[in-house]
């Protein structure tokens, strides 16, 4: 193996399931979770989609990952509180391709979404 | 195994890890994202954003999933264009627990976020 000899991440972590992290912010945060509520809680998830904008606008590398860290984990605290399982969302909209065209490198017409 | 007879996704999806996640949403729509760019699509992102907070208020079950689907697709499609690893984000910044108090539980002052 290569030796990583600063602090970045290594360029390959080791895999996480979209279940584990899931389960990783529920056993975090669920009970405050709970307390906020869904409305409360969007609010902090629209507060990290606006530094998310701002971080791809003039943010480092570095300020841009944990942004897209942020947005996922306010995310998986939504669907906690909703009770929707991120990855029978992911599977279900996506497991058979795209959901325009159905194919898995996307035929779709460009003028369409997406 | 159990019969599924009607057409709600399985209880217990097979799991998917972000990381084959990030690749698929890549490999379906990685040459028009790259087209289109970060700007263009963050447009997008905030449309399916929207789409989700309609879907929490008043929206299905069914409904809700799938905001919630395209919302980690969008956000997955714009991490591929800035070149960020999804999985490294999470790990690195919830990988060691709660980012406020370290801990697996979080237990940080419920006046300060999270």
């Amino acid at each position: 193996m290569n030796e990583n000899p600063d602090d970045r991440p290594s360029p390959e972590p080791a895999d996480i399931s979209l279940a584990e992290f899931q389960q990783l912010i529920r056993t975090m945060y669920h009970e405050k979770d709970v307390a906020r509520g869904i409305d409360g809680t969007f609010m902090w998830l629209a507060e990290e989609f606006g530094e998310l904008a701002a971080a791809l606008r003039g943010g480092s590398r570095t300020e841009q990952q944990e942004e897209f860290a942020d947005v996922l984990a306010w995310l998986a605290t939504i669907a906690n509180i909703a009770d929707i399982d991120l990855t029978a969302a992911i599977r279900t909209k996506y497991g058979a391709g795209c959901p325009g065209c159905g194919r898995l490198v996307c035929n779709c017409c460009d003028a369409d979404k997406p």
